[in-house]
């Protein structure tokens, strides 16, 4: 393995990290938080990630070969070490005394989980809420998409590291250079949360909400900066803030659209972006999954909001913030019938859109499952008759089905696994709560159902269960691979 | 479609079937019921499966050409219509008075899953009960086995025939002509029956008892004849019959094992038997569950058993049992904890053996599975390196790897499509409930968890739920693809 390279593009996201740092750190005094250990708590991390980023950095390394191992293990080594560093502001100032509860929280927002160990989220001041929504902006479209967009770099290296990073089946190559891609990329995304955040301003939201409930939403990551249900609520659920809610909602389902739709759109090429096959398919199941939740809600024997209106906002709302992986909750879905949770356990698996911020199986590898599926009964009645599979028009290469399978089962290993110990450390939940806490935090959601709904938080969990379900966010957010050969003795063979 | 030899099959399977509820219908006169419903209810559904069988079966068709699709429509349309007439005689005999639930049950039966409908087993009469286990010792190695085993066949039919119905993700020919395949399997399952039968009597278990769990155990079925704890259980947790749950779970594990280390052992190739990598698996997975288990019980708070012997015993014979997709109960698991429970739920996902009676994923599936997953891991480190699976020493093809997907694909969306509708049927089931309900239908185990535990039963589900959960049965039972092929329109559009 060429180690100097790795070390290298390590440094670059160190000093990346800690110009994030020093951002939440001016927020923090623009706020007014003079309080030494809050202010040690930032200087500290970003004097360590600089002390140490620059050196990294300072030659570039001779031998420049990059293969997909290397770019493998940068990304998982990176999102380990973003999240123990980012963790210190939070542990420093003491405003999460716990360093495990730290990485945990740091880990949840890197990742866009929106999983919290917090009890109290208006306590915490406002720097730290800041830098804890960052990091869910700087995670969601990928802290090496952003080196890679700032930085010189080569277009062999870049991408192995863009397909460790990106979710989905297949890296999408915008446009050759991989350099203008990850710019396009970046470039949409700070102009989409910036219409957000307008949007919220002009509804009347404060200034640092609706710049943290930004940064939340483009990420698809879900913390929230009140806590008026749990740690998912950032709004009350009464009719005066339907507006933002209406507002979030939407841009939860459009940060969960693969953003090479957005790219077609500004290059005027609006009928193929129309044409694809992903996009039809994660409007229609989120189309579905509301009007079969809304009749499902309307018949309760007494139904939970007064209105048709209220009802169809709620479970817009909780549609798009499950399937896109957002995390936030207006209202304790544990109330609805099982049917409705059914359903919402079904999106979490589904997942958002490949090439989104959004977590989950992805819809694209859902699609690519389903024809495989398909393809694989038409073998069984005809075997000698040649079945190929097609998704978005083009036939779908053997391996990348086969890819899409061992990912599966990779996923579902480390789901069962995630629960049997999180069940074993915290005994208290019942399985229905550990199963999907599991699922909640590998496919980067937030809220699960139970005693992990979005009423109730993390914070009592053991602190096994917790470093195994950080383990997963980071597993789930870089696609499980990455991660799963960071544990590999192989890796460490050949050092 | 050759429709000829379609009904000529069903034809056998009929006159088969026809034998079967002759001879429970010998033992419930010996057993002294005489009542005209009870006759009539043995009567009608044989006249009528002769009526049918015998003209079907008069003339052997002229054009023989049979292909898998043929084979899978066969066995599919088989068990349902088996299914169909099997519930006959508790219809008519008014003991079970509803046409749904009586399907049910034979479906249950049939599908050797043993999830009942009865709230009261005991009060049922005697011949019915032998019946009732009678269907999971034909269902459990197979009506179309059977019908090879004993009527004139060809040879192109039946390969396509034994695929459709053999448990696994290949169909392993003993030998090379089918039919004597076909007689080497019944032979081994028919005298293992017997001594699990003579053990039971030598240990004091009255005959009609020992002969309908011998039934029930060889078929990995799990109906109870007493209801002591709910549905599942069929002798009371006493010390007093250790003996019975101790012969009892090993002949579970034994009747999950793959039918072929038997024959091997049998023609006194020992070493090649013990060579097999499922047995090793299987084994090794059945024993880690028990000690995981063992210590999670004896590590409770308030212990629920009194000696360590006891909970080695329940661990035991309840990890036997949900592995070998069984489902007796003699303890009620769901006061177990959250960690031993999630191992539950794991093992009703592996399963027993292919090649066994036992329903589930299993085995060597799960293990083609992982080693795929390890695989696809391996190519995405080394894109250029060529990486192929070995299974019990030989190398896998592709195709058996995609079918095995395909397969896996299969699985998910029945059981997730069956969750929803069970969920939106029977609202009083919460998450955990439902899924393990489908769960343990679809692997043919028989109890689920929370409302549909082993204290509980099935009868109080609405009647779209017992009939999606009756496909749920012949679909698991027939390894998913038959019966989805029959629910295809393209299956018709050649008719």
């Amino acid at each position: 393995m060429n180690h100097k390279m790795i070390w290298y593009i390590i440094g670059h996201i160190f000093k990346v990290e800690a110009a994030f740092l020093a951002v939440s750190f001016v927020v923090a005094l623009l706020c007014g938080n003079f309080k030494i250990l809050n202010i040690l708590g930032f200087l500290i991390p970003i004097a360590a990630l600089l002390a140490i980023g620059f050196p990294l950095t300072k030659k570039k390394p001779q031998n420049r070969n990059f293969f997909a191992k290397e770019g493998f293990v940068v990304v998982a080594l990176a999102w380990i070490l973003m999240s123990l560093f980012g963790a210190l502001p939070f542990f420093i100032s003491r405003e999460i005394p716990n360093f495990i509860d730290a990485f945990f929280e740091t880990a949840s927002g890197f990742t866009t989980t929106g999983s919290s160990i917090l009890t109290n989220v208006s306590e915490m001041s406002k720097g730290l809420l800041f830098w804890r929504s960052l990091t869910h902006w700087l995670g969601g479209m990928g802290v090496l998409v952003f080196v890679l967009a700032i930085f010189p770099g080569q277009e062999t290296q870049s991408i192995f590291l863009m397909k460790a990073e990106s979710p989905g089946p297949k890296v999408g190559k915008i446009v050759p250079k991989l350099k203008v891609t990850a710019r396009i990329l970046y470039g949409i995304y700070i102009a989409m949360t910036l219409v957000e955040f307008i949007m919220l301003l002009c509804g009347g939201m404060p200034l640092f909400d609706s710049a943290v409930n930004s940064f939340a939403t483009a990420g698809t990551g879900g913390f929230a900066v009140t806590d008026v249900i749990g740690n998912g609520g950032f709004v009350a659920g009464s009719a005066s803030n339907a507006y933002f809610e209406w507002v979030i909602g939407i841009f939860m389902i459009l940060f969960g659209v693969n953003f090479n739709v957005y790219y077609l759109i500004l290059i005027r090429r609006v009928r193929d972006a129309f044409r694809s096959e992903e996009l039809w398919v994660y409007t229609g199941i989120a189309a579905s999954a509301v009007a079969l939740i809304t009749i499902n809600l309307m018949n309760m024997p007494t139904r939970l909001y007064a209105t048709f209106g209220e009802t169809l906002r709620h479970s817009f709302f909780t549609t798009a913030s499950i399937m896109s992986s957002t995390g936030f909750a207006t209202v304790d879905f544990e109330l609805w019938p099982t049917f409705s949770k059914a359903m919402l356990v079904l999106l979490m698996f589904i997942g958002a859109s490949a090439g989104s911020t959004g977590g989950g199986i992805k819809v694209a590898r859902f699609i690519l499952m389903i024809k495989n599926g398909l393809a694989e009964l038409k073998r069984c009645i005809s075997p000698n008759q040649v079945v190929s599979i097609k998704f978005e028009g083009k036939p779908v290469e053997n391996d990348v089905v086969r890819s899409t399978n061992g990912y599966l089962v990779a996923f579902v290993s480390i789901l069962a696994a995630s629960t049997l110990i999180v069940s074993l450390d915290s005994p208290f939940l019942d399985f229905g709560s550990s199963f999907t806490g599991v699922l909640a935090c590998l496919n980067n959601i937030g809220p699960g159902l139970g005693k992990l709904g979005p009423t109730q938080n993390f914070a009592g969990l053991g602190y096994v269960s917790k470093i195994v379900l950080s383990f997963d966010m980071i597993a789930g957010r870089l696609e499980l691979f990455p991660v799963l050969l960071l544990l590999s003795p192989k890796t460490y063979r050949h050092l």
